[in-house]
């Protein structure tokens, strides 16, 4: 089913708004959500919708939270989001960031005391939109990557996330996990009934899990690089480098010594990090994104393995599935509509997507 | 031979010094040279004497630069290195970079006109040293990185450093080429009569070549992750990141167009972004740190998959080499002291190594 995609916005919004958040608060969400749904990146949009109502059951997101900046610099600041759901709060940081960026050229914000915020990339986004580089990060509440050599989940999927405008070519845009994939390949795979590639995920003992279902009993998710010897440290050392900027710097909590450290607390205190960097303060008008386009450019013109198989760019897939989705409506499997509307029932919110 | 580390850095020194460069030059030079092979990392310190050497032969390094800020405000700089080695631009950026970092909380300094800058950790280092977070970012001036899908390289194995101050452990420390692999290890192999694990280099084809010998002959290095299955778009993308940054965005060249742009010219043009953050404008003196440890230690406690490899955390491998080389020489092949001999002799420079 294809639904149109300020139908499927309006939808998430009046579930949150059914759940007691702000008008301003559900639509920043769902703006957030739909601009993870509007590029394919299916994972990080409406489907999300099914944890966030757990959480929200569990009390562990805050609809009416009162979030604020705690302390501030023209270049940084430090935002506690009061356990309100990740969008907003992070929304307002990298709208801070870009606003002290614009007038000094760089910025930097972190959030602390957040829940998930979706996809990284929609942050990132917002900063490429204004005509500056943006970079988000976050980290996760349930630890789902071994390090290298381990036997036991560390990290999140950490992502990286980083976006730039360019003037023929809308933007360079990058959003990966730092993980070798991601838990939803896994459903993905399970879903269709095929296999997973060796290296995607170990047991305990390290060996690589091929059926899906193994894997998803206990998530050991490789990071990326897969093994020692393709170069796994890297991946598990860019999920640590996520890790530093998102918990250790904003004072957000560690997910593996979380229980130990604060027992009995029911939030999950995830941090995320935000930069701007505007290249005005480098470059004259317009010399960065011409330079931009030349390398998208260049890359596009790769010669490829196999002719039928062109070299694409970060940021190629989601403008082609934004080009359709906008034309035809975001598609939502069966699935996802029996959960929204379990949702939307549960939370008494109008049923809008028909 | 083991070499005593001052010996090294001194020995590197008077060979710059005989080229015409000036004294503090050289030892800025010799220092971050040093600051690699102090720490096991072989191929970034005394080993790339040989390829300046040529370069300086060529005419590409400027031994008597006119470095000059183009561009700066309180938090931002823009560098000429007017050809210089880069080492010695790429110092002064970072500490241009720490002195704002420590008034403003957050600075970023970009380089163009540079040539190779050693390792891309040994800035980083400078920033973790003073207390800050630091981030060194460099392109490289001759393409060895294919990107997914393609059957030419498009970038080199741009590198992502990432350094951050603990108390109880002295930093996190991650130093990584966005390739799966660096050429270095294949020519280690290739030394040690050995093969290269498949998906480390590429044929034109796509096919993953073994035999290092022949991967050498072309060099086609895979993104990290090796294969569009295990991730490799996400090391392209990596990749992709720090060429913007460090050539969009200071205005340096991207090297895959220079000969078409830039017709004629001996320079390479590289260019370096570096970054740095101080932890007090988000974190209380020593909570950022307490938190750095905290996660350190839970990672050292990590359950292995064998007890005889214990879960390493970056920079680990560098401590150790460092305790060790301090106390006993840097290991320096054979091979190394006959062509570092050669340069001296050429050079004209006294033989300090003995």
């Amino acid at each position: 089913m294809r639904v149109p995609f300020d139908t499927l916005k309006a939808q998430i919004a009046a579930i949150f708004t059914t759940w007691g958040m702000s008008a301003e608060h559900a639509r920043l969400c769902a703006e957030r959500m739909g601009a993870a749904d509007i590029r394919g990146i299916d994972s990080h949009g409406a489907t999300m919708m099914q944890l966030y109502s757990e959480q929200f059951a569990a009390g562990q997101i805050n609809v009416k939270p009162n979030i604020r900046i705690l302390r501030e610099s023209p270049v940084t600041a430090l935002i506690d989001a009061d356990h309100s759901l990740g969008h907003v709060p992070a929304t307002q940081a990298m709208e801070l960031a870009i606003a002290k960026c614009k007038k000094t050229g760089l910025a930097a914000v972190a959030v602390k005391q957040s829940n998930h915020y979706g996809s990284a990339g929609a942050y990132a986004l917002m900063a490429a939109e204004a005509g500056l580089i943006g970079m988000s990060f976050t980290s996760v509440w349930h630890p789902v990557v071994v390090p290298t050599f381990a036997a036991e989940p560390m990290f999140g999927t950490n992502p990286i996330a980083f976006a730039a405008p360019g003037r023929k070519h809308p933007m360079f845009y990058l959003d990966m996990a730092t993980s070798t994939a991601a838990v939803g390949k896994l459903k993905v795979a399970l879903l269709n009934g095929k296999t997973v590639p060796e290296g995607w995920a170990l047991d305990a003992a390290g060996k690589p899990l091929t059926d899906p279902a193994v894997a998803l009993e206990k998530v050991l998710l490789t990071p990326l690089g897969a093994s020692r010897t393709m170069g796994s440290h890297k991946g598990y050392g860019l999920g640590a480098m996520v890790e530093v900027l998102c918990s250790m710097l904003p004072g957000a909590w560690y997910a593996p010594t979380r229980d130990a450290r604060h027992p009995g607390e029911i939030h999950n205190n995830i941090g995320h990090f935000f930069l701007a960097i505007d290249p005005h303060a480098f470059r004259d008008e317009g010399e960065f994104e011409d330079d931009l386009d030349d390398m998208i450019a260049a890359l596009h013109a790769t010669r490829p393995i196999d002719a039928k198989q062109p070299v694409l760019v970060a940021g190629d897939p989601e403008q082609t599935a934004m080009k359709d989705r906008l034309a035809n409506g975001v598609p939502v499997p069966d699935m996802l509509i029996g959960q929204l509307k379990a949702i939307a029932t549960q939370s008494k919110a109008p049923w809008l997507i028909g």
